[in-house]
């Protein structure tokens, strides 16, 4: 038990608090580690809230009573939501983007982590009230969104494999017609690699026909999961049959002239009611 | 230009430095944003860098001159990483972990966010002074460990793909024999994903032979590359002809006892010369 000035308190509970998000944290614990009053460290959490807010960086939230403490709920202001991926849309509309069967390059940008890192807050702004416990995606594209939107939201992740050569013991497999290829196609998930009756966010990056995701929500069956939620970075306008029904989109694939090279591409679904 | 209180500033300044780490901040643009004298400024970074350095957050490098600032370096304490790996190692050495071929069960282990920002930062820490351009792994279980490490070193990472379907314009593939199954595999990159003569770091989960780095460094002489390093979070102890030279691991797998249940874990290289 250490005492330590307000200032240096104030750049070690920030710290402290960003580093574990959706996560109690007793006052308690700080006014020992810090060999402070509660009362001291009630007025320093109230000064990090009000910078929080202003800054848009999410919500201090307070559990009164005595299992209470404080939380960190990461939230994105729609304002900074709509310049990020107004910027976003404008670097996926470059046509040296397209690929052949209308997708488009993206390795660039889900290689950037602090770009990752803005997805997931996002998510994890759309998704902080569904009391997610597990964050699921398939290989291989999907994967760093998963690992950002479960870091803000404190969960595990969990990946489904495109094949079944899971060597992690009993596996559960099903097959799924991917909506691009028409391919009947398997996937799979080690049966200890989910607790039964988890409530699950599903997340990728792109979805078309919704094959894919429907496919993880069929094998989410198998164990009895509840999908609370389905985030997709970037669909496509054209589909006429969708597999999916609910989910959040960031962006919209509007339209893809390969003849033209013109890629039209507008906000997802996460921003309608929110715009201004 | 907003006025801003000193604790204000403070918690604001911190999360800023937290959310851009290796990235070179001017103190113009803090004065500018807090309304505030570059002094004062300077007062307020030389006590987040105290509460940085004291709690094992990482350092504060100031760089003089004009074109100066300052700049977060995501650092771990050898005591913080000491009690972080052992208590790992304690969860690895359970041995429900065995899995058939003497690889153990991690999925679970690889799938927590904070564990996986632990692990990323002691490889910054371990390759922080190597200017580490990106980081490369290999599909599938290592990518959550690579965006964990290239998060606090702020740099993209790039995802070498275990076949040869991509469809991401011209691809560089090479075959390589991985030290386990001892077949002929075959991994691909885009020539589009990494430019020429890059810096790069490889990171994986496990390495047994080291087919699968050697596999890479070699698809990385197709790009020019120069390879600043390897981390591996587990690497086996017995093997007599390591296929790659040089390497961080943060584990070892000494002996592994199927019939008797029994897995016995050591500290990898990364403590040698570290440990007290």
């Amino acid at each position: 038990m250490k005492k330590m000035r307000r200032s240096a308190r104030l750049v070690d509970m920030t710290q402290h608090l960003l580093a574990h998000p959706h996560t109690l944290i007793p006052l308690t614990m700080f006014a020992e580690q810090y060999g402070a009053a509660k009362s001291s460290i009630s007025e320093d959490l109230s000064i990090i809230k009000e910078a929080f807010e202003s800054q848009g960086v999410g919500a201090l939230r307070t559990v009164a009573g005595a299992a209470g403490g404080v939380k960190y709920i990461p939230q994105m202001k729609t304002e900074q939501a709509l310049h990020f991926m107004r910027e976003l849309i404008g670097h996926l509309e470059n046509p040296d983007r397209l690929l052949p069967g209308g997708y488009l390059y993206m390795s660039d940008i889900l290689g950037h982590p602090a770009t990752m890192a803005r997805i997931g807050k996002l998510f994890a702004t759309a998704f902080a009230e569904k009391n997610v416990e597990v964050v699921m995606t398939v290989e291989t594209k999907g994967i760093p969104l998963a690992y950002a939107t479960a870091a803000y939201l404190n969960v595990p992740v969990v990946i489904v494999r495109r094949d079944n050569k899971v060597t992690e013991g009993s596996v559960v497999s099903i097959n799924y017609v991917s909506g691009s290829s028409k391919r009947i196609q398997t996937m799979s998930l080690a049966r200890r690699a989910l607790a039964e009756q988890s409530r699950v966010l599903i997340v990728d990056d792109f979805m078309k026909a919704g094959g894919t995701i429907r496919g993880m929500i069929d094998l989410l069956q198998e164990f009895r999961a509840t999908v609370v939620g389905c985030g997709v970075l970037v669909e496509t306008a054209d589909v006429t049959d969708r597999l999916v029904d609910e989910y959040v989109s960031l962006a919209k694939l509007r339209d893809v002239d390969v003849k033209g090279k013109q890629i039209e591409i507008e906000l997802g679904s996460y921003f309608h009611n929110r715009e201004e």
